[in-house]
C-alpha cells in the first residue's frame, strides 16, 4: 500500500469488508500466561502485542496503538511501541499511533517528527493530538501531514463521561466540541486527497451517536475515529452513525477483540489464535451488516 | 528535600531567593558546538542538558525539562530525559516533567504512572497534564499525587497566540479556562499541602497578565505554573502577576538561560559556565526585586 492515509484506509476498509480499527491496548493483567507475565515484562507485552497484529493483518482497516500503555515500561516500553509500529506497517496495517500529543512551537514540531517521522520517529501513518492549545499548536503535524501525505486525528468529542465537563460547555448556545469542529474546516480541505476524503480525521465517541451526525454536517469529508464501540457500550449502528455508507472513518475495538473469554481461557497458541480470529470475525460482520 | 511537592518548591524558592524555574529545552540547533552535534546525536543534548543542571543546582527553584523534544530522539531520546530527571533530583532540584499527556481510564493510569512513578517511570515531581478530556481524565494523576504528595500541573491559560481559539471562548459571558479553573477547585483543596500551598499546579502563561490575576482569585492556594517569560516577551512584572509576594507559584524561563549569546560564542566549558552563571543570576535578580 502507497499514497495518502485516506487513501490506504479507504482501500483497506474495502478489502477487509469493514470500517475495523483494531485498538493495540495491552493491559498487562489481561495478557494471557501464554505470552508470559507482562506486569513486568515488557517482553510480553511485545510477543502478545506482536501475535495480534500477525492475526489482524488483512482482517480490519487499521491498527491503533496506545502508546500510553506502553510508556509505563520506560524506554524499553517506547522501544516496543515503534517496534510495532514499524511490524505493523510491514503487515499492511495503517497505523493510528494514539498519542494524544499536544504542545506549541518547535516542542509540537517535535512531537509531529517522533510519531509521524522516519526512524528515529514512529513513522506512523497518522497520530491523534489534542486541539486545546489552539490551531497553532497543530499546525507543525498538520505541515508534515500535508507534505507526505500523512493524516492527523483532532480530539473533538471524546468517549468517555468527563467529555462533558469542557467539550459539552454551550458557547453561544452550541457546544465548545462543534466549535472546534468549525475551526477544523479549513484544515479539511487543505489535507484533502484523491478519494474524495481528507487526512484530516477526527475523534468522535461511539457512545454518541447524535453528536456523530452533527459532526458529519460541519466536516463532511472528514475521516472519523470512533471510540467506545463493544466494551464501552455503544453497539455498532452508534458507531456507524457518522460514517457515510460504511466509509469515511473506522470504528476501533480493543478490548472485545483482545481479551475475549475464549482467548484468555486459551491453553494452547492455536486456541488463542482461533479466540482472536473468531473475535474478528464477529466485529467485522456486525459492522459490515449495519 | 524531602516532603510534599508545594513545600519543597517553597523551599527550594526561598533558598535561591526567587521563583525561577529553568524550563530544559534542548533545540538541537542552538546547543553549541562544545557539547558535540545534537542534530543527530542525542548524546550532545544529554551533555548539554546535565551541564545546564549542574549550573542550575541551588540557583533556581525548580527544572522543567521538556519531553517533546526528547521523543524525536527514539528510545534513547526518552532514556536521556529519564536520566535527566533523576540527576536533577539528585541536585536537589525538583522537577516538573513538562510531559502535557492526556487520556482516559486505563490509559491515564499508564501516563500518570510513567510520569510520576518511580521506575521505570521518571519519578518526576510534578508532571503537566491537558484538561481537554474532562475530570476524570486527570483523576489518575490526582490519585497518584494524593497518594504520595506529588503535583500535578493543569493547563489553563497557556502563552501561545492560538490559545485564543479554545480557551478564550465565551461559556456564559466567561471564557471557558475560567471555567476549567474552577472545575478545579475541590482539586485544590483535595491536594492541599502543609505549606499552605495546594500540590494542585496550574499553567498560566505570563503574557497574560489580567488573566493570571483573574485565575489567583478562583484558585487562591494552586500553585502557578508561567511559562512566556522572557524570549516569549513577557516582563518579569507581567510574569509574577499571578504569585503572592514572589510565591504560589514559578516563573519559567528558558531560551534566555540556555542560550543567552555569550553562551552560544563560548570555546571553552568555562566561558560557557560563566555566561550560564551571568544568565541565571539576571533571572533570579529580575524576578527577585519585582
Amino acid at each position: 500500500m502507497s499514497g495518502a492515509f485516506a487513501d490506504r484506509l479507504t482501500e483497506a476498509t474495502r478489502a477487509c469488508g469493514a470500517p475495523l480499527c483494531v485498538g493495540l491496548d495491552p493491559f498487562p493483567h489481561r495478557i494471557p500466561a501464554l505470552f508470559g507475565d507482562a506486569r513486568g515484562d515488557v517482553g510480553a507485552v511485545e510477543k502478545f502485542s506482536e501475535a495480534i497484529l500477525e492475526r489482524a493483518a488483512g482482517k480490519c482497516a487499521a491498527v491503533k496503538p496506545q502508546i500510553g500503555l506502553f510508556e509505563p515500561y520506560g524506554p524499553e516500553g517506547f522501544a516496543a511501541a515503534r517496534a510495532l509500529t514499524a511490524k505493523a506497517r510491514t503487515l499492511g496495517l495503517p497505523v493510528i499511533l494514539d498519542a494524544k500529543r499536544g504542545d506549541i512551537g518547535t516542542t509540537a514540531e517535535g512531537y509531529a517528527r517522533a510519531t509521524l517521522g522516519p526512524a528515529p520517529g514512529f513513522d506512523a501513518d497518522c497520530v491523534t493530538v489534542n486541539p486545546y492549545l489552539g490551531l497553532d499548536s497543530l499546525e507543525p503535524f498538520l505541515a508534515l501531514a500535508e507534505a507526505t501525505g500523512k493524516g492527523v486525528a483532532v480530539l473533538v468529542r471524546t468517549s468517555n463521561p468527563g467529555a462533558r465537563d469542557v467539550q459539552d460547555l454551550l458557547v453561544d448556545g452550541a457546544p465548545l466540541w462543534t466549535r472546534v469542529a468549525e475551526m477544523l474546516k479549513p484544515t479539511m480541505d487543505r489535507l484533502a486527497s484523491g478519494s474524495g476524503w481528507s487526512n484530516l480525521m477526527v475523534v468522535a465517541g461511539a457512545t454518541w451517536p447524535e453528536e456523530a451526525r452533527r459532526l458529519r454536517t460541519i466536516l463532511p469529508t472528514a475521516l472519523f475515529l470512533v471510540p467506545g464501540y463493544g466494551a464501552q457500550g455503544a453497539s455498532a449502528a452508534d458507531a456507524l452513525a457518522g460514517l457515510v455508507g460504511g466509509f469515511g472513518g473506522i470504528v476501533s475495538a480493543s478490548r472485545s477483540i483482545l481479551y475475549p473469554s475464549a482467548a484468555t481461557a486459551a491453553r494452547t497458541m492455536s486456541d488463542w489464535n482461533a479466540a482472536i480470529d473468531d473475535a474478528l470475525l464477529a466485529a467485522r460482520t456486525e459492522l459490515s451488516a449495519t
